[in-house]
């Protein structure tokens, strides 16, 4: 069975083909500037690379280029799109409606548009990829909504309500949601998979990346996660700010004047590594400055990797323990220095790292510690859990 | 050597006259409703009590009746206010720049007045209450400054930068602060005196009242801290929010078009206990509440506690490891029940809790476990610290 998945945005579309059996991807690629131009990249297993300039009016177009792509030419891994037995599409936010993976339905499309206010940047386009998309491909191939925030349904009500009115909640659906969930599930379910269990087990799971998340995961299922009612809660990343005190944002309001949009893009745009450090969001760019002796950067560092540091031991006191720590994403899978300095000093809790190891491993699944609290380095693999979702609900 | 203490406001006059050979409380009072009516109320170490009505048209006649109290009538503990000799004012906000307490001369109060940004309801006040403080006692008697802030100037600077544009950090000195340091320092050097070491120890002050904070201290120096900028970051309050996804203020400003000014009032005066519960700030209210079956009063005891909880797991991850917990403040010296559920589940950092013996404990110092990590309750006497400060800085 091959599966397409689709990651949608506003001007942009990234698919994988992937065939279930074996659970290989064929084909992948990305289609950019839709809307405003168009740019499609395409690349085989076997190693093809295509890059072509195509006009992208809408997401319809951008379909039919990728069927283009996967069936004719030098790119091509199918003979027919007929051969594509369900689309599994990513979408950001599900509100508390969709609690797991969901069959799209007319109705579930028009849910996901009406979260508008969730998830404003991200779930009006991603409607609207799946309308066009049900229009190239039929309504006679089945197509599943895997959402950001499901995984985090199960966390309880002390760990999802916040320190407002309660009127607040009830009438904007202000709580927490989380993010990453997709991430954060095939990684726990991985780990689980690794030991041979899953109840009992008590683990932290570190999404590193250009934005990043950590997950505190008890028998399988989330407890609390550090991003918020948006994905700007948390630790710092590369250009969010992560948590701050409140009377911050009101502070800076009132004394420059400045509207809460502003302060949104302040906050999302112009803040964390990019904002302490005043050189660059890319956390690579950080940790070479840093060595260089640039005090911003080596700030900007140190913030980070002490804030994982605090959710990891925040995470164990709710938990009631931890048998386990996986990095993941970008930064989790790569930057040894980063693992090597959140572990240190939670010898107390068991974590025990094989520093030589950890330094070698950069996107390798290993185990990278030694003591009895395991800290493991799992890459994520997020395109794979929505075409196993997809799999799952169409055979149902 | 007889101290007299003093903790303004903008409308009130707390004050506590101790004697120092013994360190103990000859008479304390509180003239309040200053520049609005007058009301002073006096007690005095062998259980005298005097209430009565007097204009106060400022701070001056405050101090006037204060010493007319201390001096004449039923209420007197001394013959001559020649015997004080000298006076400490507790002070809200030291900024960067008072990181131990300070000799007052007119600079000090200058300054105090200038962080007016820092501490808009506090500083004011407590500036104006100094200088009729001069004017009353005479220059000859020597006054000094005890800040709220000063305690929490040893964290690193990991702990206290925001993850924002550091130039607000340059520009406004927007920084994480932290308050009730006097209290967080007298509970940490008691707990040094009752093990008779400093150097070595790790522990976690909970500070939990209408106002709540909690502190990482490692050899006897602040290492980190829940409350931030202002006194509104960290866990809830019996009105203040705590730490809130940044994007819940923007969300809800565009929303509700609430200026920043409103913001602040809700988050400070609108939530915590109070928004959460919709039923009171007070948290004893909610406990019974709860106990009655109310949802929402339920939540807001489950939320404090499963984030004290967290505290207490981030900062052993902070300093590498936890010796003690330490309970202070009205809620943390007289509620089993909260402390017996932040204790739950931490067995595996070492924490036993004696349920019957935390049970019975209401205010007094006591060691309440039994594991590797001691949990203690032990009174705060910020009064008593702000004394001695004063003693040790006038006799220099």
């Amino acid at each position: 069975m091959k599966i397409l998945v689709i990651n949608a945005g506003s001007s942009s579309l990234k698919y994988q083909l992937i065939d279930m059996d074996g659970e290989h991807v064929l084909a992948k690629g990305n289609c950019e500037r839709i809307g405003v131009g168009g740019l499609i990249t395409h690349s085989t297993a076997d190693g093809k690379k295509i890059k072509i300039e195509r006009e992208f009016p809408s997401h319809k177009e951008a379909f039919l280029a990728v069927i283009e792509m996967l069936t004719t030419g030098e790119g091509k891994v199918i003979n027919d799109m007929k051969e594509i037995s369900a689309i599994g599409h990513r979408v950001l936010h599900g509100s508390e409606v969709y609690k797991v993976s969901t069959k799209i339905t007319d109705k579930v499309i028009e849910d996901i548009a009406a979260f508008k206010d969730l998830g404003p940047l991200h779930n009006p386009p991603q409607a609207v990829a799946m309308k066009a998309c049900q229009e190239v491909f039929g309504k006679d191939t089945p197509m599943v909504a895997v959402f950001d925030t499901s995984f985090h349904q199960t966390m309880p009500e002390k760990a999802y309500i916040f320190g407002i009115p309660y009127e607040y909640y009830e009438k904007y659906h202000i709580r927490r949601y989380g993010f990453h969930g997709t991430s954060h599930r095939y990684v726990s379910m991985r780990y689980g998979q690794l030991k041979g269990k899953v109840e009992g087990t008590k683990i932290v799971t570190c999404h590193l990346g250009n934005g990043s998340s950590i997950t505190a995961i008890k028998d399988g299922k989330c407890m609390d996660t550090s991003m918020g009612f948006t994905p700007l809660d948390g630790i710092i990343m590369g250009t969010r700010s992560g948590g701050v005190d409140p009377s911050v944002l009101t502070f800076i309001a009132e004394k420059e004047n400045i509207s809460p949009s502003e302060m949104s893009d302040l906050l999302n745009k112009k803040s964390g590594f990019l904002g302490i450090s005043g050189l660059s969001s890319d956390a690579r760019d950080l940790v070479n400055a840093a060595h260089e002796g640039h005090h911003r950067a080596k700030l900007a560092c140190d913030i980070v990797r002490y804030q994982i540091k605090k959710y990891i031991g925040s995470y164990a006191a709710a938990m009631g323990g931890l048998d386990a720590v996986i990095f993941t994403g970008g930064i989790g899978e790569n930057s040894g220095e980063l693992r090597e300095e959140v572990c240190e000093g939670l010898e107390f809790m068991g974590i025990e790292l094989d520093k030589e190891l950890n330094d070698s491993i950069h996107g390798e699944e290993k185990l990278i510690s030694t003591g009895k609290t395991e800290v493991w380095v799992i890459p994520t693999n997020e395109e794979l859990l929505i075409a196993r979702d997809t799999k799952e609900i169409i055979e149902q």
